[in-house]
């Protein structure tokens, strides 16, 4: 665990989030902090200590990207508004080198992206070799906000599960480590997190009508999201349940998770392919 | 100038360092620190301090963006092997939200760009409106590699500088503030720097044989970049020219670049397209 104690986290992220077959998310605590003995300022600090970590591993998987490692990593973040997906990129993954990093975000299908399979705008978004994906929501809006509203007759959606595991595991096949995050707020802090940014005009921008409307239907949604878990949290691509009323402790968790997806691969600094002497000399003579 | 002792700073880094037609890059010191009368020490706090300034600024933009403002900045990073493009990205751009980030970088086109005009690659790169980007590498490539490898005929890559003002003009018209950097280090600080490189095995990767080869191609190389700042240095789309042996310096220059680039857009937090009261009401009763 590098430079931090390790006596604040009692089990590690990667156990006590794991999705649980056994537990709904209607009993999750979303103020818990599990595994995290910690208040918000040891959090707080935790989150620069760590970050680093990941942005030395960052660069270890970057640099083998470079020297043709086609392995990569890639974070899904789900969550209803509010629950931290931006502030997670900024915070999070915003201690990392940009040149390493392939975000992106799937709001609303283009016209265009109607028009084809609901993974096409997902393949073309995947990280290259060597790459930090980042997935500001996911294929999985086509089987929440899409089965919610029905946007899709009910037998499109059902198939999309399928579909999904299917398809990760391609993924994984072919060099991607997949960690899949959804974060819970209850619907008293998003209310507040709202609030705030129906008072504050530098949040104006954040807000959108739409998001009042969805909070009738947070049953339906806490069931999709509970279909999800239940249905597509697999050993090759698990889903990490991440209580995220307390923001500091839902981004020192992820920033853990991310750390974990690196060390497994077992990472060196490439070795050179070419002469180091002959190099040397070349250099010297230039 | 935010926080930061105005006194640092003797003439404004967008003056100071502005293409001057009447000079040659021949002439630079690549050592010095232009404008600024702070050491290394103070530059490194001032990267802090204004990489700050910065985040919030693309905050903004990020912000008007989200709500329709098609206004975008590119910074164009330009410079020899090792000049520091890398650590630009990282130490700079690393200060900024990645969610507002259009990062692209411009390698040996591939046989599909080959067949393809050469501004094709940039026009698809191009930042979305309330982006940051940010090419390591660019268009100018073409009228630099291309040049001084003969890749293209001489009457092709010298009709060149006129389609890449003209793109530019289009560009700026369209929305985007360009900032076109061009760092220069010296034949010996690059020696030391690709040195480095052969001596630490965690710097192996960054190591290309063929940029010793290119050490040997120097002069015509500095005649390329001379003749892009001659041609290509517009009102419309400024060049800046970076000593960049202190690679302090050329961080907080660039950093002032961009602080400058956002702040003539005059940006302020865009105004609620809801009725706020109604809004409010709507969220008590959810």
């Amino acid at each position: 665990m590098g430079k931090t104690p390790k006596n604040l986290w009692t089990a590690p992220p990667t156990k006590v989030l794991r999705a649980d077959p056994d537990s709904s998310i209607a009993d999750l605590d979303t103020r818990s902090t599990p595994g995290f003995t910690g208040k918000k300022a040891e959090g707080k600090e935790q989150l620069e200590t760590r970050g680093q970590v990941l942005s030395d591993l960052q660069e270890l998987l970057y640099a083998n990207g470079r020297s043709g490692d086609p392995r990569s990593v890639l974070l899904v973040l789900q969550g209803m508004d509010t629950s931290g997906k931006g502030g997670m990129v900024r915070h999070v993954i915003g201690h990392v080198d940009p040149q390493g990093v392939d975000h992106a975000a799937f709001g609303v299908p283009t016209p265009n992206e109607k028009r084809h399979h609901f993974l096409w705008r997902i393949n073309k978004a995947l990280p290259r070799g060597g790459q930090l994906g980042v997935f500001d929501r996911s294929h999985y809006e086509d089987v929440l906000v899409a089965r919610v509203h029905e946007l899709v007759p009910k037998k499109v959606w059902k198939g999309r599960y399928k579909e999904i595991n299917q398809f990760e595991k391609e993924l994984v096949d072919s060099g991607t480590t997949i960690v899949k995050v959804a974060m819970f707020v209850s619907l008293d802090e998003q209310k507040e997190r709202l609030q705030e940014r129906l008072d504050r005009p530098d949040k104006y921008w954040k807000y959108n009508p739409s998001d009042v409307s969805e909070r009738a239907l947070w049953p339906e949604y806490q069931k999709a999201y509970q279909a999800i878990l239940d249905r597509t949290d697999t050993d090759h691509a698990p889903w990490y349940v991440i209580p995220a009323d307390r923001k500091w402790y839902s981004r020192i968790a992820v920033t853990e998770l991310l750390i974990d997806a690196l060390e497994r691969l077992e990472l060196d600094w490439p070795s050179a392919d070419f002469d180091i002497d002959e190099e040397k000399r070349r250099l010297a003579e230039s």
